[in-house]
């Protein structure tokens, strides 16, 4: 088998190595894996499953419904302190509430707001008397509300948000006001019907000084559900997918709350108007505060990784099942996931799906770790602030982009509600946007990439940078998000007799992946290093004209974290074979990326023109050689019929194909068979020929 | 302004070209101006527009109402003979058909169903009787019809559906049968519910011969509406979207039709069984009958132009005056499309969007040759359905990821069914794979290209093959389908002084595009060639390792196309400005694919790494140079806001915008403004400092 693998021929069946299907599935499942189990345990209830063309009423009242039932189970208090019901188990809780989107992402997304939002918001920048006071209603649901945050003029900008709420302290109260339209708060979920109260965010405003934005609680409606006096609230109405949640507007007009309702934890006002806070700067307070919506971020990216993984056991049931054309046979037809462009749509999709598992586990752990207080220091915050908005696009853009692909994979059927591709891709669509826009995560990673490489040559002169370029000495600063170097840079000597190996070296792949995200960063820092004594005007415009560069460098630091988030998980697998088929899974997945910008690598100097040139036909090889692992694999998704849902995954398409396979059998064995127009002609044409030759 | 040009610097506002957007407007809208005006005047109509968030079966009754409307608008007939009140008119039909994607595309793609492929099969594949009898009633809409071809087991492979059609001589009826659930047809819109008639696609069997698949009237439904004996209807249920039309499945157990009820222009059965064909051949007969479906691929190409002008026009205005971050000055925020990632996000989709309206103007104008009897030969029929098979996969993919971005450049406004994106995105997600799966279309280019390759090369030996490939002779037979090669190749001799002007010179676009698409032909027919004598399953194997390359091939054959319609269509601009403008969005949409395929030309020598590295910088100064023309050229699509219907595209931002400025500015200027705690902090340590010094 060893010389099989050296060379990547395709292997015949009886020397394939075997994958373990049970074994992975606990791979995979991870470090939560019994929440995760009882989660999806809970999700295949179907009364939290979503009924496809409800209405936006009728799909609204269901998933609040819905929300009681989790409340009854239990379900959605892990995150909550054990003096109110809670277990203080963060990392159990994001777990959980990934799986719920199996159910219905209306639902996850409406829990999100309620718990994940409102009440950790009340949670984590509250004070011990807001949590008294307000989390019992929250988490048992007699108080659904909205996070009044975005605002229709800002949504990433969050320290320009225009609602401000002013300290009046002859009244000791703060007046929340809405002063333009553009600040109007809006696509607010629990807002448009639900909502009793919320948490808005607001300029907080006291003796004349303006100390950014803070966190107010605030009663949206009165018992009977009607705005309160200052409150005008409007309906965001039907949207591109989620109809099952109540997004809203909501504005103020001179809305009084007492002094108490500010949420005091980083930033407090007394009676008398004196502003304190732990926090000194500005900024980080405000950057603290807002950490706490990283876990809307690192759930967003476990739940979209969740979708993909249903898209690919529908897509590749039926690539198993489904048979069109019959080039290699006359009378039985190919299977579609024998097609090579398929297997190039599907399998590196399912690669990059189990790498984005692997790196998800981490950025979960990491989030345990900090939110448990394991290690909440402020490196490690920043840490996973930059893994969670490194990651969250990655994740959101390859959960909608595998839904398509399967959807198209499938055909129409793909396109029919009952394979629930579409209804899953509309639904996750605006995770790319929602909880920080992906685009603007991927600049702050570019950033954070810079400035650590900025910290580590803040007193460097000119000359010492390039020479650091030229010899790409070690950096122990670039270490922390990935962008540690190899031992020793890989040097493609072109050598051709060991091109088909050089590619599998882990060594080469890691060396490859790492330097191009260190070199970008390095090209951009170079880049922008004139800028610095510009003025602010000019400095703008040199940063702007690297923005895309600078959002590729993120992007390259995202493909290594993945890549060695798998590499290390193979680490830890014990069983050869499936080791083994899981290495050439993240083979295909770093090669693939490699082949995605294989023009950088070659205009580098990375990449000789001649390894280049065998790079596609080793990925190719590797797809063949893959193609039989891959129902094993979305098996051990670990996904029951409850959770998945859909026609083609249902094997239904084999009973069908089998059904016309045995129905053109016979008839070719019967004496009915009606003979093929085309056979007819060739044996007119055979026996003119024949009495022609006779007649010569 | 020459040098400006010479060297991409930004112009200044008071050097810029202007772009008449009148004449672009004209330019875009083409030969069938007046009918697309027409069209687009009916489409602004607001009974024709799709209302979001209605249920399926209000959809389906509403959409259904709106089909009676374009009868009696005369909206839908001119196709159709003048005989039976039409106007022989395809193109001007197609034309009209596309711009209805506007109001709704399930109205679009519902009148499709009837006119364009129910309506079209008894027009094309009928006789006169047919037409005397059928066309009336399809015509005004008293009877609705199905297109039964697709079947749950085949879609692409239309050769292989499994339904029959077996002649009784006795009776003089044929037998309609669906011998297996497989052959079940599905997905037909007019089935679930509207449908009295169809025609349907089976197997002629007759005297114990299999004629292969051809098309026959049949009645579904009686008066009542109920399934006439032996066909059984079932609803496909809600979909992803284009929910206005009732898809649905039918089976035949037995259904008798009577013998002149076979559409029998391409093959005729007699009362005694006897089967006759002006078309010996059975091959081309039946893709001579299939070929009345390119107009459902032309017209989807359209339709998928014009929604990604929805898209970009949304965008672009919305990135005009949305305002977000304030890198650039302290009290004002910059205008997202200054942002270069923006910039990369919209204008390149904008120079496609662009390249397309030429490319599909060609299209439809060949379509109209073809069926207007001006040239209808079977080469001309050959080469319009080698161009929509090209053209259709690359707009129907476009139109969806347009919007897609479109979407996600809004935010989350762009989410908001105010909006449409998400709406038009789901409607036409099924583009892609109705009418033609775009991955079989572009296999069928691919196979095209290689049999027009092969025919040159038919009789000469390896020799003369490899002999051709290293000197890269003048191919004539390459020609038709736009693999014409250039007077020269361009020498990239790497002269870094004239890098800038290299890229921009029209001559090494068109060598660049298409020499990659002639030597990747080359380079898979060489492949194959060993291939040809092997038994078939072994060819097949071959030809799938190959599949891959051979689709890459033709989507670089389908950007030469686009290439050559946009470089044409500059020639026929005479306005100095606009076509120095429509030459950089040329330029743009150029450099962009040879962008995406760098590694290429890289590994293949075409292009030095030196040039190389400087493309990336140059389509990045191009962006710069083109961003102040984006709202002229989505202004010159012609649409009002009646066909745009997008609050993004309002101009309500800009007005929420200037508000909030205006609050600031005011804020500011009177005393009531409150001090920013950071400038507070500053003053405060200044204030330290200097009492320190003082003590000091």
């Amino acid at each position: 088998m060893t010389s099989h693998i050296e060379d990547l021929n395709p292997i015949d069946a009886a020397d394939r190595p075997t994958l373990d299907t049970g074994l992975l599935e606990e791979v995979l499942l991870g470090r939560w894996a019994s929440t995760r189990r009882e989660a999806r345990a809970a999700a295949a209830d179907p009364a939290l499953h979503k009924i496809e063309g409800q209405t936006k009423e009728e799909h609204r009242r269901r998933v609040f419904d819905q929300l009681q039932l989790l409340v009854e189970k239990g379900a959605v208090h892990r995150a909550f302190p054990s003096e109110y019901g809670g277990q203080d188990d963060h990392g159990a809780n994001i777990a959980a509430f990934e799986e719920l989107v199996t159910a219905d992402p209306s639902l996850q997304i409406k829990a999100g707001v309620q718990w994940g939002l409102f009440g950790a918001a009340v949670l984590h920048l509250g004070s011990a008397e807001h949590h008294r006071r307000f989390l019992p209603g929250i988490m048992d649901l007699s108080v659904p509300g909205a996070f009044a945050m975005t605002e229709i003029g800002h949504g990433s900008d969050v320290a320009s948000l225009g609602t401000t709420a002013t300290y009046d302290a002859e009244a000791e109260e703060f007046v929340l006001e809405t002063p333009f339209t553009a600040a109007t708060k809006r696509y607010l979920g629990n807002a448009a019907v639900d909502g009793k109260d919320a948490v808005v965010f607001a300029q907080l405003i006291t003796a004349g000084v303006n100390h950014g934005v803070h966190a107010f609680y605030c009663h949206l409606r009165d018992d009977q559900g009607s705005p309160l006096p200052g409150i005008s609230i409007a309906d965001d109405g039907q949207k591109g997918g989620l109809n099952g949640i109540d997004n809203g507007q909501v504005a103020f007009d001179h809305v009084r709350i007492p002094r108490t309702y500010l949420l005091n934890r980083y930033g407090d006002v007394a009676a008398d108007g004196t502003y304190s806070s732990p926090i000194e700067s500005p900024g980080r307070r405000f950057f603290t505060m807002l950490g706490t919506l990283v876990q809307g971020r690192v759930s967003l990216t476990g739940a979209s990784v969740a979708a993909a993984k249903l898209g690919l056991i529908g897509a590749v049931t039926y690539g198993n099942q489904r048979r069109q054309f019959n080039a290699s046979s006359p009378t039985e037809e190919e299977v579609l996931l024998d097609y090579q462009r398929h297997q190039r749509r599907l399998l590196p999709r399912l690669a990059t799906t189990l790498a984005l598992t692997f790196a998800h586990e981490k950025l979960l752990t990491k989030l345990d770790d900090v939110f448990s207080g394991a290690d909440d220091s402020d490196a490690n915050r920043q840490e996973l602030e930059t893994l969670a908005a490194a990651i969250k696009p990655m994740a959101t853009w390859h959960g909608i982009d595998t839904l398509q692909e399967a959807r198209e994979a499938c055909g129409g059927a793909g396109f029919i509600a009952e394979n629930r591709f579409a209804s899953l891709r509309a639904d996750l669509d605006v995770y790319v946007t929602f909880e920080g826009d992906n685009t603007v995560l991927q600049q702050l990673v570019a950033k954070r990439l810079l400035s650590d490489y900025a910290a580590e040559f803040s007193d460097a002169d000119a000359g010492a940078l390039s020479r650091f370029v030229v010899s790409q000495a070690q950096s122990t600063v670039l270490h922390r998000f990935g962008l540690r170097r190899t031992i020793q840079s890989v040097q493609d000597t072109g050598d051709e007799r060991r091109s088909a190996n050089w590619f599998k070296q882990t060594e080469v792949q890691r060396s490859l992946l790492t330097d191009r995200c260190r070199q970008m960063v390095m090209d951009a820092a170079t880049a922008l290093r004139s800028a610095a004594k510009l003025p602010m005007k000019d400095q703008a415009e040199v940063f702007n004209r690297n923005q895309d560069a600078l959002i590729s460098a993120a992007q390259a630091h995202t493909d290594v974290l993945l890549w060695e988030a798998f590499t290390e998980a193979l680490s830890e697998i014990q069983d050869t074979g499936t080791r083994q088929i899981l290495t050439w899974f993240r083979d295909l997945y770093a090669l693939c990326r490699i082949e995605g910008s294989l023009d950088w690598y070659l205009m580098h100097g990375r990449i000789s023109t001649q390894r280049a040139r065998t790079l596609t036909p080793y990925v190719n090889r590797l797809l063949a050689r893959l193609r039989p692992f891959a129902q094993d694999v979305v098996d051990s998704f670990g996904y029951t019929s409850d959770h998945v849902r859909m026609e083609v995954a249902s094997g239904a398409e084999l009973d069908r194909q089998e059904e016309a396979q045995q129905y053109y059998r016979e008839l070719r064995a019967s004496s009915a068979a009606p003979l093929d127009e085309r056979v007819l002609r060739q044996r007119e044409a055979a026996a003119t020929k024949k009495s022609r030759r006779r007649t010569a």
